[in-house]
């Protein structure tokens, strides 16, 4: 299995929530080189997902790692309030972690990815596990963005599973289509990781306990607002476990889970106000003869992730907090 | 396998149209008690497909069966034209059918499926392989139809497969929009056999040769328009084939083929001007926890069906013309 070099730097913008949350200490504990943070409006609103992801550095010992807020609201109308039946009123399952008093970055998510990218041309990564508002704001801030950025990893849609929020949208795309219209649009390397592959990789019991049993408090903390996240996918899958959607794009962007089918595809959202807006529209007909690459197109579609990468997850997450950087395998 | 009672009635819209052709071939052959016989513009124009369709009866010895005229446009628009590179411009891969001189029934589709569903009350099968222009009308002209009709079966949509005219859109559905949008939001008994069940099921060629060598004229013209047919799968699936979507429907519809897997969903129609127009948005989150049957729902949606469909399919397409019929099993 390959991955990107040790120090290969990474943008993660996020919408922390639980399984960001997760995301962000499996980031941590796998040693990744997060350069820069952006909060943007999704599971939570922007402000307490940069208080969440604050929070957390602190307790992970990483208090040093900028964070920047991200818009509150998507391109089209207002932000429409989180999902506390998933992420809770806070977006992390009502645990209280204790206030960081860390503050912001002076600058904007946007702004923040633009300056990385530009102090980073070619090998700046992001990881893009929220509504793509702030990714979509920075490719118009700086529209060579594309040129300066090594790869796009995006925790989102739906290729050929259901959608979550809808019979056909996923919640990130969702919540903003019109942003995630312009990234998906933009010319550079992208691997979208939508449902077809996150829904597959799922926490079960004994990884709760593990990380409820760390000794570490961050990663302590992580598994406390888990146990909130089980509940609901109680209701989806018929027993208490958890989709990995955030951490198995973090993983992938990393380059430490094989991808069994990840076909290069064309990618449209759907912005129409009709049943299917907010939709990923893969075209994936080329599927029946062994997905041949359409010509132009730089967006692969993780249909199948070796399932290995719960492991893999689960090794990382419970390095997080843990004193001495773990470097890149 | 349970299949239906031997005389249920069938009332068949077309749009005759090559694997149509084999559908009405296999019909025949199975016993099916074909009470009368719609065409609408799809595959080829309303006209044309009612022509194919009055041919190829008469050169299986069944000019009894009625073939009414449906509709020549969709419910917005106009007719754009059939899919020559398909199913070839008369809609039969310009096979030359003896001419029949038989003539189109008084009434409309719409009408004569009103009759039959009226004469027939309770027993009456539909199985519906073209555009639901027809159907829709039919429920216009007659909104106790869904009372009077047994079950609906319908070639056509995709739920989690590809779709084939668009990324997200199969043929069928994608003519008329806002017919299947009727059609499928209707209260009756709904098998929907999307493009995730008959793009695995496959004619190959040992099949084609088969129909070619039969001594039933009907057959080997049938053969013959399939060698068209094939060569356009060629360009979908990398080999000479052909997939069976309208066969599979009527082989479905007479209880011929178990459903391996066939849960009961929601329906919605993108009756929109976006890019997922003319999709069919099964909801189909439930399938995590097993599919529980939706409240209310009445559609099933055919996502895998037992491999043994090609040959039923392939054992009375072959008996298409043979003198006597072949009583149900």
């Amino acid at each position: 299995m390959s991955s990107v070099e040790t120090h290969a730097p990474f943008f993660l913008d996020c919408d922390t929530g639980i399984d960001d949350a997760l995301a962000l200490a499996y980031l941590l504990g796998a040693g990744a080189n997060l350069v820069g943070i952006g909060s943007v409006s999704g599971n939570t609103d922007a402000l307490q997902g940069a208080r969440n992801t604050l929070d957390l550095l602190a307790m992970a010992g990483r208090p040093d790692i900028p964070v920047a807020l991200g818009l509150h609201d998507p391109q089209a109308g207002t932000y429409a309030g989180g999902a506390p039946h998933v992420h809770g009123y806070n977006g992390i399952g009502e645990v209280q972690l204790p206030e960081s008093g860390l503050e912001l970055a002076r600058e904007s998510a946007a702004e923040l990815l633009v300056r990385l990218a530009r102090e980073n041309p070619g090998t700046l990564g992001v990881i893009a596990i929220g509504p793509l508002s702030n990714i979509a704001a920075a490719l118009r801030l700086a529209p060579e963005l594309p040129s300066l950025v090594r790869e796009i990893t995006i925790m989102g849609g739906s290729a050929l599973a259901p959608g979550n929020v809808t019979a056909a949208a996923e919640a990130n795309i969702h919540n903003d289509p019109e942003a995630a219209a312009e990234v998906l649009a933009a010319d550079w390397e992208i691997v979208l990781v939508p449902l077809d592959a996150t829904m597959c990789h799922v926490l079960e019991e004994p990884d709760l306990e593990a990380l409820l049993g760390s000794e570490q408090g961050a990663v302590r903390a992580v598994g406390a607002m888990l146990g909130h996240y089980f509940n609901f996918y109680l209701g989806v899958f018929g027993r208490r476990c958890s989709a990995m959607h955030d951490p198995l794009a973090a993983a992938i962007a990393l380059g430490r889970v094989e991808l069994l089918s990840a076909p290069y595809a064309r990618v449209v959202v759907d912005t129409t106000q009709g049943p299917g807006r907010g939709q990923t529209i893969c075209d994936l007909r080329g599927l029946y003869k062994g997905s041949p690459k359409p010509a132009g197109s730089r967006c692969r579609v993780v249909l199948d992730a070796d399932p290995g990468a719960m492991a893999e997850i689960m090794r990382g997450a419970l390095r997080a907090g843990a004193p001495g950087r773990i470097p890149l395998a």
